[in-house]
C-alpha cells in the first residue's frame, strides 16, 4: 500500500482516486483555491459534483490550507491542478516538501522558449530544484482519459512516462486495475509534447466536419506532421503511435472543444469570430497551444530544425489562428506520395 | 484526354465519374449484369439512383451486353465490380481485351493461400496473362472514399498503388481535381492489405461503443497489429501511416457495418447471434476477411511469419469470429510500453 496525495480536487484528479482506491492505497485529495466547494461537498455527501460520482469510501478530502497535513508521510504526489494553477502547485511543493517523493503529473503543457518547447514535468522539477535544491522524480501521465468514463471505471488506457523507464513501470504497476491500463513510456518529452500537440492537430481535423473522406486526410496529415515535430523536440516516432498521440488524437477530433472550434472554421469563421462568438468563454487547449507556440514553431523552421515542407498542415492552422484569417487547407502540399 | 471504361456502375465506379469527368477525360460506365436498372435510370434521366446524384454531362452508359463497343479504343480501364464479382469481371477482360491497357482496380480484397494472403490486383494480373498471355499494367485505388461525399465533390484523398511509382503518379495525374487528392504509391501489397484490414480491425474499436477511452486503446493496439501483419505480408510501415491504412482505420471506425458488429459483439452478442439478428443479411467486409483468413494467419504464426505474441488483439477478433464466443479483449496482453 502506497500513500498518495492528489493536489487539485478537479475531474481529472478525482477520476484517479477510482484505480488508486480500488488497488488499497491510503489517497488524500487535496483541492486548490479553487476547489473548495467541491471539499466540501465530498466531505457532506461523498459526491464530486463535477463528476456526478460518490467516489470510493476512503478518500480523504483536504481543503488547500490543510496541504502541510496531508501530504506528511505521502510516498507520491499526483499533480491534476489546470495548467493556470501550475505555478500555484510549484509554490506549494517548494513550501511543504521536506524530503524528494515522486510526483506523477496530469497537467499537461509545453512551454515555448525561443529555440524549443519544454515540456511542463521539466518545468516542474527544474523549479523546484532551483528553489529547494532537491531532485525530484518526475512523471507524466498521458493519452486518452476522458475522466468521466474513468470515474465509472470504464475501460481506461493511459501511457505514463518517465525519463526511467523503471520509475514509469512502478507508477503503472500501482494503479493497474481491471479497467485502469497503464502503460510505460521512457520518452517524457515525446509523450507530453503529444499530449500538447494532439489538441492543436485536433482543431484541424475538426475543420471536416461530416465529411468523413476530408477528416481522414486530415489525420492521417497531422499524424505526419506530429512526428516531425515530436522528432525535432526529441521525442519518438513511438510516442505518436502510442496512446498520447494517435490514440488521443483518435478522441480528441470525435469530440470536444478543440474539434469544435475546428468545425466553426471549416464553416468559414476566423479564430477570432469563434472566439468572440459561439465558443465566447471557452479555453480551447489546441489553439492555446497553438498562439503560444507559433513564435517557437517558426523559428524552429528558420533555423532549418523543422522542415517547412513537412508541416502545410501546421502552418496553416498557425496562420489562422495568429493571423486571424480563415483556415484554408493547402490540399496540394499534403503528402503526394506514401 | 483519355478514354476511360468503368466497368461496375454501382455506387464506387459511378463516384469515379466525377474527378474523370471533370478532369476533361471521355467515360464509358459499364454496368454488370446486376446493374441493368441503373443503366435503364441514368439512360432515362442521368441520376444515379443509388447515389441519388446526376452523373456530369457526357458519361456514356453501357449495359454489359455492350462492353465489346464500350472497350473500344479505350485507354485505361477503371474496375469498380464487387469482390463477388470478379471472376465474372476477369472473364470480361480476357473475352474483350485485345491489347494490355492498364487496369486500376477500385474493387478490394486479400486471396487467402496456405502461406500467405494474394492482394486482389495481383490474382487479377495473374488471371488474365495465364489465359491471354498479356501483362497488364496493374493499380489500385485504397483510402477513405464513401462514395456518397465524392459524388458531391467533396475533399476525398485516396491512395493509387502500382508496383511501378511511375505508373501510380501517372494515374494519380489524371484524376486530381481541386477536390479528388490521390497520391501515388510504389506498395502494392501494403496498400491492398490495410483496405481489407482495416475493416477487420474496425470491427474490434466498433466494440468500445461510446466509451471513448476504451476505443482509443483499441485503435492504437489496432494500429501496432496491422503493421505486424502488413509487414509479414510483405507491406511497408508507410501505407500502414496512410490514406488506406490509419486514414480509412479512422472513418472505418467511425461508421458502417463494420463497426456496427463491433458493437454488437460489445454488447455480449457472439458473432452469429448478431449475424442471425440485428445484422440479418448485411454483408461485413471485416468479418469475411477474418473468417477467410483466419486460416493463413494462424499458419503464419505457427511457422513465425507473424509473432503470435504482438497479436493479442487480432487473435481475440478471429476467436470471436471462427468460434462463435464472445468477444472477451485480452486487455492485459496488449502493449505495456511505447
Amino acid at each position: 500500500m502506497t500513500t498518495l496525495a492528489i493536489v487539485g480536487a478537479g475531474v481529472m484528479g478525482a477520476a484517479m482516486c477510482l484505480p488508486a482506491r480500488d488497488r488499497g492505497h491510503e489517497v488524500r485529495l487535496i483541492g486548490t483555491h479553487l476547489d473548495c466547494e467541491i471539499i466540501e461537498n465530498m466531505r457532506a455527501t461523498g459526491l464530486h459534483p463535477k463528476l456526478q460520482v460518490v467516489l470510493p469510501e476512503g478518500v480523504g478530502s483536504y481543503h488547500h490550507g490543510a496541504m502541510g497535513e496531508a501530504l506528511r508521510g505521502t510516498d507520491l504526489i499526483i499533480l491534476g491542478v489546470s495548467s493556470l494553477g501550475v505555478n500555484w502547485a510549484i509554490d506549494r511543493l517548494c513550501e511543504h516538501l521536506t524530503k524528494p517523493i515522486p510526483v506523477v503529473m496530469l497537467t499537461k503543457g509545453m512551454y515555448p522558449e525561443t529555440n524549443t518547447l519544454t515540456a511542463l514535468p521539466d518545468h516542474v522539477a527544474r523549479e523546484v530544484e532551483r528553489r529547494t535544491g532537491m531532485t525530484l522524480e518526475i512523471a507524466a501521465v498521458g493519452g486518452p482519459c476522458i475522466a468521466a468514463e474513468l470515474a465509472v471505471r470504464r475501460h481506461t488506457g493511459t501511457v505514463i512516462a518517465a525519463r526511467k523507464l523503471d520509475l514509469a513501470q512502478r507508477l503503472g504497476a500501482l494503479f493497474e486495475t481491471a479497467y485502469y491500463h497503464p502503460r510505460a513510456s521512457a520518452d517524457l518529452v515525446g509523450v507530453e509534447a503529444c499530449a500538447a500537440f494532439k489538441n492543436f492537430f485536433a482543431i484541424a481535423v475538426g475543420w471536416a466536419g461530416d465529411n468523413h473522406n476530408a477528416a481522414a486526410i486530415i489525420f492521417v496529415q497531422a499524424i505526419s506532421e506530429m512526428m516531425a515535430i515530436i522528432r525535432a523536440l526529441g521525442g519518438s516516432d513511438a510516442a505518436v503511435l502510442g496512446m498520447a498521440g494517435v490514440g488521443d488524437l483518435y478522441v480528441t477530433s470525435l469530440a470536444g472543444r478543440n474539434s469544435r472550434l475546428g468545425n466553426y472554421l471549416g464553416q468559414g469563421l476566423t479564430y477570432r469570430q469563434a472566439i468572440s462568438g459561439p465558443m465566447r468563454g471557452e479555453t480551447i487547449e489546441g489553439a492555446d497551444l497553438g498562439i503560444a507556440a507559433a513564435g517557437t514553431l517558426r523559428e524552429m523552421m528558420l533555423q532549418g530544425k523543422l522542415a517547412a515542407s513537412a508541416l502545410p498542415l501546421t502552418r496553416a492552422l498557425l496562420a489562422a489562428l495568429t493571423g486571424d484569417r480563415t483556415l484554408d487547407l493547402p490540399w496540394a502540399d499534403f503528402h503526394r506520395q506514401e
